[in-house]
């Protein structure tokens, strides 16, 4: 069963991703290695203890009846019991109930919950979306009335966008919103694959909805915002009357069977008094992608984190059965019987490569937020040029962290299934749950293939290519100080490093070339290689910082050990995937004609 | 839904696996082209026709109650027409009602029962394996009674290896056998992961059953083989008296829902007169192994056939999906409104991915069903050598086609899904269900890491070594025409595919000499990276010899196409395996500390 890897996240979050020095140099107010050491703590204790044991319930799904959800069995309590730690509102603003938090610390927790049970934790996830949409675009009355109840996680928040026609092109959304003239609109429309959508865990659920007001201009700059909750509240903020909305199906999915999955009809007349499900406009008429994307811009990020999490949760699994079944006798093997299969250099390679994997995404993942959180800080002290820098950091690395983390988490849950041989492919053993539930994190919140081109056409373009070609930069110069190491428990690391940073500026170079002949198409052929090399090379070099922290502190150099693997065994991709980038375009489009039949 | 590629695997069939100049030189007997392509069309008409149509079906499982399985609606009637068809005979004996046609076209048409539904067309494949065992080592009383009821497909067989405590290594098996002395035993055990253990498809149930006689020597010395039905047919061949075994469980998997996997119990007392299974021993005491392993050997191949079947099935759906899907605007779509997902380029990139590892895969998998055939050939006409040349040939080849062909099966079911984007992680849109099943094929029959070691270890050494350096070599002499051949349109081809064989030989020598140097540990560190090279390279090549052949025909050079595509886009992968192979076991053992934790 899952244990919270609390001393790994801790040690990645203060030594890689910059959580100690930005702690030392007091970008984080009065936030100290006590506390941060605490939350950790009692955040691993929750999830180990208390939503690990609970995981496989979510498998008997979520059944709909008349409209009602029921979720598996001990949920709901716990989600009661979860909120009541606080847990909710770790980055919430304290205005409104929350611990004002850094991003950091509640990336590293999500890890932690995900790690537990995706399906549950997913419904947090939406919930911090609606917060930090409304805390940025609401009206004072809608946060007055909203906020806080979704800080504490007494009330919960969804992401209205996709319908059947329209998933990652909202341009041909088609739900309607109809002002009535108080203030108030009604909306009309189907959406579908909305998370938590409708459930028993609180007393209100607020629905964040995008719709067309009449006459908007057509695509996606005439899609607005909307608060839709399903009870109105009443003067005192307790939910009222019902609302015109409900859930009409829940989907039956590959995995993640305890998180609802709800087809949402808004305006049907079924529900309420009047037809037309009641909303409240989010920021301005015609802007709600970029409200929108305030919530998905971090639920980017936390769905990167459940791809680590589910990863890492696949290697624990698989560690623990590798070092408990025995079969054969590995060659040096000199105890009695069989050995355990861990001893097999076969399953070690499977454990090291899923090790590394997780390590390397993680880091990635906690570097992100590590900039998200010095955007913030330099924004409060008014340092523009800081908050640029961290910004573009920030945007640069989402994409990576959504794409290349939950990459790792199919990898590594379908390895995880492999090394427990027959027993991986039979339910009970909890491995294939692992890789069912992983499977979505590449899908929602934009396919991989967005993030790709997101990466690609809008990330390196930043400052005119000069933030990518800095951020390269600066994973040189940790190469460069394994190499000035010169020790010899590296290996060949830095020579190998220096080659995938190598592979990684040609192809960035060349990504950018080709769009600034004109060369659209051709970028875009790269793009899913070029995120994977992006996120080996990157991720690889954030093995070695760690591994460089780790050198001079008297324990076993297992970071370095793991560094080294990766490097001399992992990391020869990166040749083949700037080959794909630089030299695939011409052959992939000559191709075409072979998809014919 | 999954329409048979007929064209495909007549092309594959007759052009880069050799079938057309095997008949040609009349090593097939009078086996003509007119029948070829006969078979497989009506192999295609039923698996699209007949089979596909029920493969969904199969998703409700196969409940037990009281010890009877009950098959998927349909399912019965659909198993009774298919062998009403003479399919389960095709390589079956003529002097047992089989029509004796060459493995290739029993490789083909597994391929298309596969693609249409994996769990339905498992029930033969174990058939297939018995078939093969009582035609090899069972007395002629035996044959008689069960060898035409197995080849017509009116009994179906099963095989009993697996115990709880021993799946890859036999050395743990408990099962024992007792002989009774009128020339029968009585069986006593409990087995698990029997395919097809218990079914209704049938009137009778021919088990396999590994067991230890009194006093037999440990470990697989110890090992024999026995015949053991579930009814005792009686002197006319009837199924009479029940026999003491039955299924006491059937496992919750995570996918092939459709075909039951058993928990057997033999002996118990609790069905039949005696306590005690009644069984028949098939060769010799002691040496059952051995036979098993006949059984094995074609099982891998027909596994790896799955891996195949399941990939271009995922491609077929993906393919479809991504035609007809509609979302953004493609660069250079000159269409109204938005954009087919194909016209993108990285779903290009997805789906040319996935045809091209089909066709790789294919092409290997049909190049061992030759190397069986020509093996069997020699072996009619006496000719020792070219007996001794095939069957290493197809000895080489079965751990890389059971092996490559399952782990692409896999990573094209899972792009499959990505394709779909939300869709894929619907299970009513299919392509969930092709992943689930596709995650079984690398772990049945001996798990991809033990091909890997039987590739390493015994397959490489074979003839001194010279067997697989020839094979390279005749890989060499492919690439070198399309060197010869000089046509723009194979772009780098011919480079790429020496660098990616360069790859191979230098990877090949060097584990060669680890062995013979006794560096076994650091031999079986790279096995796995060296069987996904060995894939990757000869899989290339074969499609270069395809695109060769098709070069003359006047048609659209797709093939070429495609074999560019491969060459230029995937094949770089072999540099990094190579450099795993021959450069990564150091740090692997040294990593092993970083597992502690």
């Amino acid at each position: 069963m899952y244990r919270a890897p609390v001393d790994e996240i801790s040690f990645t979050l203060k030594y890689v991703a910059g959580l100690q020095t930005a702690m030392d140099e007091g970008r984080l107010g009065d936030l100290s290695e006590d506390l941060v050491d605490a939350i950790l703590t009692e955040a691993g204790r929750f999830a180990s203890e208390e939503i690990s044991p609970l995981a496989l319930a979510g498998e008997d799904g979520t059944p709909l009846s008349d409209g009602v959800v029921t979720t598996p069995e001990g949920w709901k309590e716990l989600y009661q019991n979860w909120i009541g730690g606080g847990w909710n509102g770790l980055t919430g603003s304290p205005d409104f109930g929350g611990q004002g938090l850094p991003m950091m610390l509640s990336i590293a927790a999500s890890e932690m919950w995900n790690g537990s049970s995706m399906a549950f934790s997913l419904c947090s996830l939406l919930t911090m979306g609606a917060i930090e949409a409304l805390e940025k675009h609401a009206t004072d009355e809608l946060k007055s009335t909203y906020l806080e109840k979704l800080v504490t996680g007494e009330w919960t928040g969804t992401m209205n966008l996709t319908e059947p026609q329209a998933g990652s092109d909202l341009n041909a959304l088609k739900t309607r919103a109809e002002p009535v003239g108080d203030g108030t609109y009604r909306i009309f429309g189907q959406k579908i694959f909305i998370t938590y959508g409708e459930h028993d865990f609180a007393d209100n659920i607020v629905h964040l909805v995008l719709a067309r007001l009449p006459d908007a201009p057509a695509g996606t700059r005439g899609i607005s915002l909307f608060l839709v909750p399903k009870f109105i509240p009443d003067a005192d903020g307790v939910p009222g009357a019902r609302n015109d909305l409900f859930c009409s199906g829940v989907e039956h999915k590959l995995g993640i069977h305890g998180s609802p999955t709800c087809t949402m009809i808004y305006g049907d007349g079924s529900r309420g008094d009047t037809p037309g499900a009641i909303g409240w406009l989010i920021g301005e008429e015609n802007k709600g992608l970029a409200c929108m994307f305030t919530m998905m811009n971090n639920a980017r990020l936390n769905v990167g984190i459940q791809g680590v999490a589910v990863a890492d949760a696949a290697y624990q699994h698989a560690l623990a059965y590798a070092q408990e079944r025995t079969q054969g006798r590995a060659p040096g093997w000199t105890g009695e019987g069989m050995s355990p299969i861990i001893e097999h250099p076969d399953i070690q390679r499977d454990l090291l490569t899923m090790k590394a994997m997780v390590q390397a995404s993680r880091s990635i993942a906690y570097c992100c937020a590590h900039a998200i959180d010095m955007a913030d800080a330099a924004e409060e002290q008014g340092e523009a040029d800081a908050r640029k820098f961290w910004q573009e950091r920030a945007n640069l690395l989402t994409p990576i962290a959504k794409a290349f983390s939950t990459d790792i988490g199919v990898d590594a849950a379908s390895i995880g299934v492999q090394v427990h041989g027959g027993m991986g492919f039979i339910e009970e053993t909890g491995a294939a749950r692992l890789l069912r539930d992983a499977r979505i994190a590449p899908i929602y919140e934009g396919t991989n293939g967005i993030q790709a081109i997101d990466l690609v056409m809008r990330k390196l373009p930043q400052s005119g290519g000069e933030h990518v070609l800095g951020y390269i930069a600066e994973l040189r110069d940790i190469a460069a100080d394994v190499a000035r190491r010169n020790s010899p428990e590296f290996g060949t690391t830095a020579d190998r490093l220096e080659a995938a940073l190598d592979d990684l500026e040609d192809a960035t170079r060349w990504l950018m070339a080709a769009q600034s002949e004109g060369k659209v198409s051709e970028a875009l052929a790269g793009a899913t290689p070029f995120q994977r090399l992006f996120g080996l090379a990157a991720g690889s070099v954030y093995l070695a910082k760690g591994a460089l922290a780790e050198a001079g502190d008297g324990n076993e150099p297992r970071r370095i050990a793991l560094c080294r693997f990766c490097a001399e065994n992992l990391l020869g991709e990166t040749s083949a995937l700037r080959q794909a980038v630089t030299g695939g375009a011409e052959s992939l489009f000559n191709a075409r004609l072979a998809l014919a039949v």
